[in-house]
């Protein structure tokens, strides 16, 4: 487990993140059209591992849309800017003008604005029309108060997303949400995270969770570490929960629960360090925060920045790279790791001889900083 | 212990910082208002386990006063600004004027200033008017010389702090302070350091201290390892501290001697890991000096920044982060870690499942920087 | 091997870089006059162990005939700006011109005209009647087109030259190149790669390849890791491809298959610590481009710079450092590993006590950052 | 001896540099006043282990009499400036006046101006009538020419000292320097080097000389890494040679060789890492040319850097920190560890516990850079 001694009194485990490894190629090489992206959870079947991150900068019911048709799951936050204001247009306009100084300060005031039920719905709806799979997510907090409208709204996948979920969650002021009977008891398949560890991501494979959403807050405008000194570097996070996969799988007899990458993806080579990990897809946030389409309009925050009282992370500059569609699909006319990222997933899975994504887990690494 | 041989003929052990670790949750959550930071010393309760570092930038007689009202120990520096002037005020704004690089020949120049035996006595007076535990602090040089000063004018608790302070001081020109006899004869509780090492502590523990300062002019204001080529990484030296008072508890039979962790806390981040790493408490200098109501005024220097012939440290620029109470409580609004200090801690712990901080002391751990 | 668990389902080796290492003097030393830098391979003799890398940036007919009259072994690019257009140097100046952020879209669009076979044989023969070795390259790509007429053109020495080369490629569209046939059929040694690992080199020198690249697109230019994710450190990768060398010279009977380091060789500091991991020689890019003769003047880019939907790889400037007989045999004016790269091989070669090339494969190293 | 596999076909050993470690504190510590700083070598007593490094930018014969009158040892550089030219000063102007750019170039061509035998004996003759030690450097290529002048001339110490002496130089040009001859028939004590292993060491030793220099080429203006890829951290260098001190203080029966590190002792700090890491003395460049009575002006460099075809070091600005006397003893102004270096030397050992620099070589370090 390389656990190392750090003082007389207490010991720390060694853990690398995507920037630490590189995949290497060997004896055998393959053509990249021969390459297949596919990727199935549950019932539904996807042209390439991408889930998008539900933050409001990077997913509106449009994108969500856009993502769907081009063969990845568009996942819309149910209670962001969305959900929130009829006109969500004007307050992306206002964030994206304020000055950096009182980004936190703004970002905290329109997050006040009440959540209204009948904007879940017609968001949901919106995306159901143009026919691709609709996904939306809640956090642990709020998953009771509006999973009800979310259910009639309908979903075809439900993700349960904060910064660290547990399947025990303890509370002494009120009835924390049950995970196991909450899942058991919906009829769509749910996604649920972060965790970061062997134990927690069993817990909630034992949930009944069709996925389990691997880290805590290591994304691009994130600052967990800084504030929290909590910190899950991504590629011993995903072996780990990737380990509890593969025991999960056997104590259940059979049940396959997906490990989906979830945070620090800046780069097409962070992606392939992802899965070469053990990941089964990604959950990408600023990354598809710099299409052209995207809400942040070249901004990006996530859910944490806006706490009231303990802002943990950021609104941060991620530009435009390009379309929706150059960013996954290319062509590039960069070299800089930010669009066609699956041209790329796929050219570095046929240089390493591999041609399905689950063959690609076991590609060989080398831990490359020191 | 990690130990490697550096060389043919020298052995050296792996050391770690504050920045190296980072907590990791586990599988049970709880609700940070489950939290208690709840922190005691002898017969003194505090709301949170933060004690001021005495120094001139951070601690004046009204700070002091402001720390106890929120909870925690203001401890004034004895030998400082506050007990050579009178009129304090006006030295601090000189040392806020001066450039850069004249800045260590100022305070050189202010600090030859004698210490006033009535300024001490009246500085602790206001302090104790304003109905909270009364704390100074004297380095090892100058406790004989104000000890007798210090105890008439009545101190709830004593603090000895130095770069370095040993039980077994050898000196062949003057009779240095027998620690143990010192102490023995105050009826104070005593709290003394820095020191760093397993038996370093262990010493200081048995002269019947309250509690030991760990680290040596670690801080941000310090140069102590490019000048004096001693550094202990913080993380190793509160882990082996923390083992000495394991040790010392049973030795003693039932002392617990608190540990606490004194330098390069620059963030709530790091408060976590200093607090995983086993201390009972921290002492916090630059962090309180980013107050508004802070002496310093947005810059902060140690007591070795003014040494006459071989200064250690510098005046530097720790800019104003917002109230004392937002420092400490809340609400933020930056996501630096610099604000909300205590509501970081509640958070990260509630986050890894943790309610009280002796627990949390067994949070998991990760090295993370390669 | 230096196996580490990097998570509980993955384990990965560490690999060391070209400036992670160092070489160390022993107890003699030698004059620098007395090394010899010669290097043969097949039936070639060269009075430096260097191979110009087949860049458009590097190698123009008239800078691989100058790089055989300095002794080193010049290789054209047959699939490059040089055998696509009869006017070059208009085509180099446009490169040279245009703005950072359109360059890889110019590049694109002015590597879309086709090759022509009659400039492949045209280059060639300038090459030739200048009476130095004649050399070209094409990607295993084109090797099966243009291979008759690089044949018939004629040449010495024939490289196939991709990011990653194996002696297994597999695709369902189209009959790969068979290596070993190809090798088997040729007249002409053969040059192959990049490879980076034991095994795929030990294969590569199975098809009958006289030398093995070692790398895969670690150069200035080039990036690979950020796009692809791949990254063999160079150290570790012809470590283990001297390794694969030694292990297939006992399994054929004598056949010595040279190390060709190619890729990360910036300065002459570099090319010391490549031959010192076990190179026979270096392949130089960048370090060649600098020449005020290389036709990049003063940009440097590679073949994967210009791929149509994926480019890995940026136009650089690498500024000129020199003539190219400054670059490889000195004098030097400037002491930045630049220029006078084989006298400072010499010299190092010399300090450390050798003066053959294939002894100094066994010089003492150390790992020196940390 | 901490030997990893970097490669299958390659190991190296892991070494480590001043700023790699630092000193640690323990249970005891001492008054500075306490301390001693004597150093002795051969019949020859200093009030500090400090000899100055033979560069043209650091010593002059004025610098090292007023370095002798401190209490340390002065080197005059007997093939450098002053022995080439009756009227240094203005060549000292010229070379504090010349561009970065032009730099080399210059110090190439001043450097091609002859040494003259009589102001090799002027210039000694000069530290002589001061009373303080007289020693003189020349490189080992320069011995034989030179001694004999150097000898007549009368020294007290001896200094040959290049990038890498061995004690077993072999040429197949010219009969090289023999060291063991060349130091038997000397009357004065010989100080030898640089040389950074245990065998190159021990070798050295058994020549006769009184002290080994230990480094080669580390130092602020050198770029040996770069050009050569010879690089030996001053740490495990140190360690080594000191084993080898031990080990033929054994096989002598009684020689005590002493060790003087030579290189990259930027600050106080650094040199307290170099005794600590069992070094008895240290030479100084950087350190000593910045101070104002220095001839370089706040500029340095080193011989390597006019090498007529090699230049290995550049001339690099280092300031001016104070007087001599004000780097050497103080007072500091400043802490950057520039000024009062045996100040700073002195109250770390005493932090540390110690009194005796013999016994500071087993004090104990960590390893605290990951």
């Amino acid at each position: 487990m390389n656990e190392l001694e750090i003082g007389a009194a207490k010991r720390a485990r060694e853990a690398y993140g995507l920037d630490d490894i590189a995949v290497v190629p060997s004896r055998r090489t393959r053509d990249p059209e021969d390459v297949s992206l596919e990727w199935s959870i549950d019932a539904f079947s996807f042209g390439m591992p991408v889930v998008a991150a539900p933050m409001d900068s990077v997913m509106s019911p449009a994108t969500a849309i856009a993502l769907g048709q081009l063969g990845g799951l568009g996942v819309l936050n149910l209670e962001g800017l969305w959900t929130r204001y009829e006109d969500a247009d004007s307050v992306f306009a206002d964030i994206a003008a304020v000055p950096e100084d009182e980004a936190t300060s703004l970002l905290q005031r329109l997050y006040q604005e009440p959540i209204k039920p009948e904007l879940i719905t017609a968001r949901l709806d919106e995306i159901r029309q143009a026919g691709v799979p609709v996904a939306g997510a809640l956090s642990p907090q709020r998953t009771q108060e509006f999973s009800d409208v979310v259910i009639s709204a309908g979903v075809d996948l439900f993700v349960i997303r904060g910064t660290t979920v547990s399947a025990e969650h303890v509370s002494s002021n009120r009835e924390p949400l049950n995970l196991k009977e909450f899942i058991y008891q919906l009829d769509v398949p749910v996604i649920v995270g972060g965790a970061a560890s062997y134990t927690a991501a069993l817990h909630l494979m034992r949930t009944g969770a069709a996925g389990v959403l691997v880290g805590f807050g290591g994304g691009a405008s994130s600052t967990t570490r800084l504030t929290l000194g909590i910190h899950a570097p991504m590629v011993t996070a995903i072996s780990d929960v990737a380990a509890a996969r593969r025991d999960y799988l056997d104590e259940s007899g059979g049940r396959y629960v997906h490990v989906i990458a979830d945070g620090g993806l800046g780069s097409s080579g962070n992606i392939v360090a992802a899965l070469a990990s053990g990941a089964d897809a990604v959950m990408l946030g600023s990354t598809l925060a710099r299409a052209s389409e995207a809400p942040g309009a070249g901004w990006h925050w996530g859910p944490e920045a806006h706490h009231a009282r303990l802002p943990r992370g950021n609104r941060v500059q991620v530009g435009v790279a390009g379309t929706l569609e150059e960013v996954l699909l290319g062509p590039a006319h960069h070299a800089d790791g930010r669009t066609n990222l699956m041209g790329a997933l796929r050219h570095s899975m046929a240089t390493c001889g591999y041609t399905e994504l689950k063959e690609f887990q076991k590609v060989d690494v080398v831990l490359t900083k020191r």
